[in-house]
């Protein structure tokens, strides 16, 4: 199980010093909507500027415009881009193009989709590299989690790797790594912990 | 009718040539994702500082956090912030409060939906501003346009302002403004003329 550190709620400066503390212990890093829109590609630039041999994951959330917005991604040197799967078909279609023609990587973000089970094929046969069953934050309050969409999404995945994302941290981890996702993604558990190094040796060590 | 213009496929030297241009002839100018995407909130704040006699729309297209999301757009200047119609209500409950904490607005981009009664019923009641039907540039090649939705969500708003976009030209306006939405988005047709001006001059006198 690989570890993606979401970096959301945090500038490049702040990004950077967390990383510098933690990223030998993270397989992928994301570079998070709120980052993005702030300070725009420079967030993806920088990152992977300072942080050469990190997979990076540019959490553009696309709706709209498939391969030019993955392209933004892609130029500024993401090599993993985020599409909506409530998005359409050919906004999907159009970004993957783009990734496979690019040695790059789509990961699907599954919020709020409601038929979860028929999008996850959906998204599979068009060629998705990840599918993530990700609770969005404004659920959170209202006790929502990933699990129950993650029992859903699992089982159906021919091709795609699963991801999970949605305020995990150490305590529902357990739930969650029987179902076998391939991604954890973790975000405040970590950036908002005193000790962020310690946190994600936490999370790591659920991971295995 | 009101004239948005979208900025989308330009940076933000690209976005004031042109408005130094049209800019006494639009009643909106909207920020476009791509840009925001590229620039981040600078595209926001610079078209801002430059043209504050304009309404200025950043098309973030949020689709979590809302509230969050919304201050990013609403403190770099943004005088409207667009939320998916897809988005969880939560979301779209956040980016309200805070628009409407400070005198600002948010307009609900349909994009995608796939129940459009219903959802536009849903938004409207929730306070939404502005709902905009608006048809994926994704879809523009396969022959889709807005007119079928504007059809369906125009009588259904009692409180929210109708927009409308998606690939809108002078030959596709002659159908649109029958349905007499209170404001009209167009892009490429202005930012893609070789004359804006003229361009802006065709497309207001039949908005009138």
């Amino acid at each position: 199980m690989k570890l993606q550190l979401a970096l959301d709620l945090v500038d490049i400066v702040g990004a950077k010093a967390i990383l510098d503390q933690v990223v030998d212990l993270v397989d992928i890093v994301e570079v998070g909507t709120p980052m993005i829109l702030r300070e725009g590609v420079t967030a993806i630039t920088e990152t992977k500027k300072a942080f050469p041999q990190a997979q990076v994951l540019a959490d553009m959330k696309i709706m709209d415009a498939g391969d030019y917005e993955a392209n933004i991604a892609f130029d500024a040197g993401a090599d993993i881009v985020t599409v909506l799967g409530v998005a359409h078909d050919a906004t999907i279609q159009g970004a993957l193009r783009q990734a496979s023609s690019r040695d790059r990587h789509v990961m699907i973000d599954m919020i709020a989709v409601k038929d979860m089970a028929a999008r996850a094929r959906d998204v599979d046969a068009m060629g998705a590299d990840f599918v993530c069953v990700h609770t969005a934050s404004d659920l959170k309050a209202s006790g929502h989690d990933p699990l129950k969409d993650l029992k859903i999404v699992g089982p159906l995945l021919a091709r795609a790797a699963l991801a999970v994302a949605g305020g995990i941290t150490p305590d529902s981890l357990p739930q969650i790594t029987p179902h076998h996702p391939d991604i954890v993604a973790v975000g405040s558990y970590i950036t908002g912990h005193p000790d962020c190094r310690q946190a994600t040796l936490e999370i790591s060590k659920l991971l295995t």
